[in-house]
């Protein structure tokens, strides 16, 4: 690893230790939840959600103000360089106001617009997955381990996960439906946290849509990074969609992009 | 509390104790995992779960020969007496399999065949939720906490949890769905650990069918120790059929019953 980005992981986890902070001394006090999308859909934004992200800002402010930042809850910093962060405080926030212990913090670091540094944190799990220059970790009360995807090649064999079912319309729907009907089993409702367990081979495959830049730009550098492949529904690099299809081999990303296009 | 339930109590919390040492030394090693089914449907039995059913079955036998037991994965041993255990090892054995870490054991002590005590422990998490004779407590690294239900008493505000949508067919998916369209939110995949959080108040109806006595036995003292509902799809009490309604509050109870019905 070059010396930049071995002192940008050892930061990057810094903050996801200020991220923690905020988040767990939070968790399943709900009662500060607000509804940010205002028209009746439910879109909580706690307070866990912005400290974490104020806390992360402050330390890459005081430490980098010429990097930029990019954050779920509050207003881009332009960058001055090449450098730049994405945040996403608390993906999963609805696991978190229901008291369920998947949900995470996002931290990526891009250089000239493309991730080469991820973060996926589970602070009530108290796992730190990292992935960085062609390799990935997870960081536990256990020590270190390094993170390698699963050899599970076909569909039929393959252990799918996505956050709702539901998330999807027309003919999105029908075409996660073809690959739900194609798989051993799905499991719902990780967040970022499937990509994790992609990385460390107990989920073979995450097909998502909706996302934005700071939901999937950290999980790259961890699923590739674990030997896993990260492309849109067409089977092509560009995320910018929001259409993500994350598998632990290359043959079976082709099987399920043939199923989605 | 009786003093006959008191030291069952203690007894219930020494199996889920011995349940652990099965279960989290064997977690996200899956590859022991064999089909249970044998027609094509994914229900892997993993040595976890036979584990865990044995190594609580060898303290009940030894410590109350007379007491019956039934369980997920041996043969039911017949009682000899009033009293008799319910033993699910390991609820949630996909999420289990797909290093997800919200898989539970279920413990139940039985009266007469009614279930007076309950025990939802979750190893990775370290909470054991234990119900009893009205009350309901967990136990966590921070010591015990006594449970309350939420006060969600209206469907439109309402977080709902139920382990996959499409376990439903027929009439039973249509009547999922209406309560579904009519909740805030709606989290998937949690198994016995739903119930076990609808206790603690994070989430405020679960809605299930096709449930076993081994499933659902247990939660029953947990949910209404905590103060909630729990009842089958037409409001009776009677959960023999495995279509299971566990509510935060009466009101919220009838309402979900008015959907499904």
């Amino acid at each position: 690893m070059t010396k930049d980005l071995a002192s940008f992981v050892t930061f990057a986890q810094e903050l996801a230790s200020a991220a923690r902070q905020e988040t767990l001394t939070r968790w399943r006090g709900a009662g500060s939840a607000r509804d940010k999308a205002g028209d009746g859909s439910f879109n909580p934004v706690t307070e866990a959600d912005l400290g974490s992200e104020r806390a992360m800002r402050s330390l890459i402010e005081a430490r980098f103000p010429e990097h930029g930042i990019i954050g779920e809850e509050l207003e881009d910093r332009p960058a001055s360089g090449r450098w730049s962060w994405s945040l996403d405080p608390l993906d999963g926030t609805r696991a978190f106001v229901c008291g369920m212990p998947t949900w995470v913090t996002l931290i990526a670091l891009l250089e000239d617009g493309a991730p080469v540094l991820g973060v996926i944190d589970a602070p009530r799990i108290d796992e730190c997955y990292v992935g960085c220059e062609g390799h990935a970790a997870v960081h536990d009360r256990d020590g270190d381990h390094a993170l390698k995807t699963s050899d599970c090649t076909r569909l039929s064999e393959a252990r799918l996960s996505t956050t709702d079912p539901y998330l999807f319309a027309g003919t999105e729907a029908d075409a996660f439906e073809r690959v739900r009907r194609s798989v051993r089993t799905t499991r719902y409702g990780h967040d970022g946290y499937a990509y994790a367990r992609l990385a460390a081979g107990s989920i073979d495959l995450v097909v998502e849509s909706g996302l934005k830049p700071w939901d999937y730009l950290a999980l790259v550098p961890v699923v590739r990074g674990a030997g896993g492949i990260v492309g849109n529904w067409s089977g092509g690099g560009d995320l910018a969609a929001g259409q993500i299809v994350a598998a632990a081999t290359r043959e079976l990303f082709e099987e399920a992009i043939g199923l989605l296009t």
